[in-house]
């Protein structure tokens, strides 16, 4: 793996997190150079523009939603790989209760800009509904495993936008408890 | 009702649309101005700032709201009221396709702007939400009827994300279809 600099680092964070409080749109290297603690005129040595950084920060997000998703694949059956994948995503129930999910808001932005970026940033929510529907079919839902894995993601992207919303991350516990519950009831199927 | 002049009804009507398809962020009073075909010169007549022209929007989306409310509280039994209330969602799938649902996107990106107008934009799912919750309390569902309506209007800001981000309005049509499914069986337990 190449050695990365301590500074590009830092700023690649620190735009992941300020990109997901404020928005792109409300984003500037300023403010991300502020945040990092790197002097505005090192941050063009790294990232040339704000479109740069952000390509950067969803390569990260992209590599960060793999690692989710082989993370919770270690469970041994294809429930418990399900029920790990919501467990990893409910610890951050408190920061998408006030900025709603990384992944989800900023696909949504970018559409509205019309950012050549949204290709990469559709990706983030894709992959983790292909992998859903590979746990299903390993349950033997056969052709009914894509619209349980699109009624799953749907079920997690709609109880972020609701919590963050109505400002309360106890919607995030309470409705992936009852995901939990509905993943279980369809082993029994 | 007051008469209301063209020009503003105009400015509205084009604020509301640029909103919702560009963001709150990336909307000028310039870009209004152009939408409606009103001299820019004028909008100030109505709308002193971009802040204004943002509540003006929310009110009218509230009254939106009230107003489907209104047309689905029409259907005899509270399953009919809840399938009406999906039916007249799905409608709009092909911009949601494009832009996102226009009260969730906003609300989610007030909240990230930290705007004062947060208050009113959360309004525009609680509403529904607290709605749907008396007709899970009509069809007997007593205690439960707090978290099937939670469950719903997840279900369907979910859908719009996901429809979105993958640019696919026929997810809002599967997903749809499904909750319609799901109230239908709903009346039967």
């Amino acid at each position: 793996m190449p050695r990365r600099s301590d500074k590009r680092e830092r700023l690649l964070v620190a735009a992941g997190d300020v990109i997901h409080q404020r928005g792109y749109g409300a984003t500037t290297l300023a403010i991300i150079a502020d945040e990092a603690e790197v002097p505005l005129g090192n941050v063009y040595y790294y990232y040339k523009t704000k479109s740069d950084i952000l390509s950067a920060v969803l390569k990260e997000h992209r590599q960060r939603v793999s690692e989710k998703i082989a993370a919770a694949s270690k469970a041994k059956s294809p429930q418990g790989q399900l029920i790990s994948f919501l467990d990893s995503s409910l610890v951050h129930k408190e920061k998408v209760a006030r900025f709603g999910c990384p992944y989800g808001t900023l696909s949504q932005e970018l559409e509205k800009l019309g950012l050549p970026q949204t290709e990469q940033s559709k990706l983030l929510i894709d992959e983790q509904r292909r992998w859903m529907e590979q746990r299903f079919r390993e349950l033997g839902h056969g052709a009914r495993s894509g619209a349980l894995a699109l009624e799953l993601i749907c079920a997690m992207q709609g109880a972020c936008v609701v919590s963050q919303t109505l400002k309360d991350p106890e919607i995030m516990t309470q409705r992936f408890s009852a995901l939990t519950l509905w993943i279980q009831s369809l082993i029994q199927n």
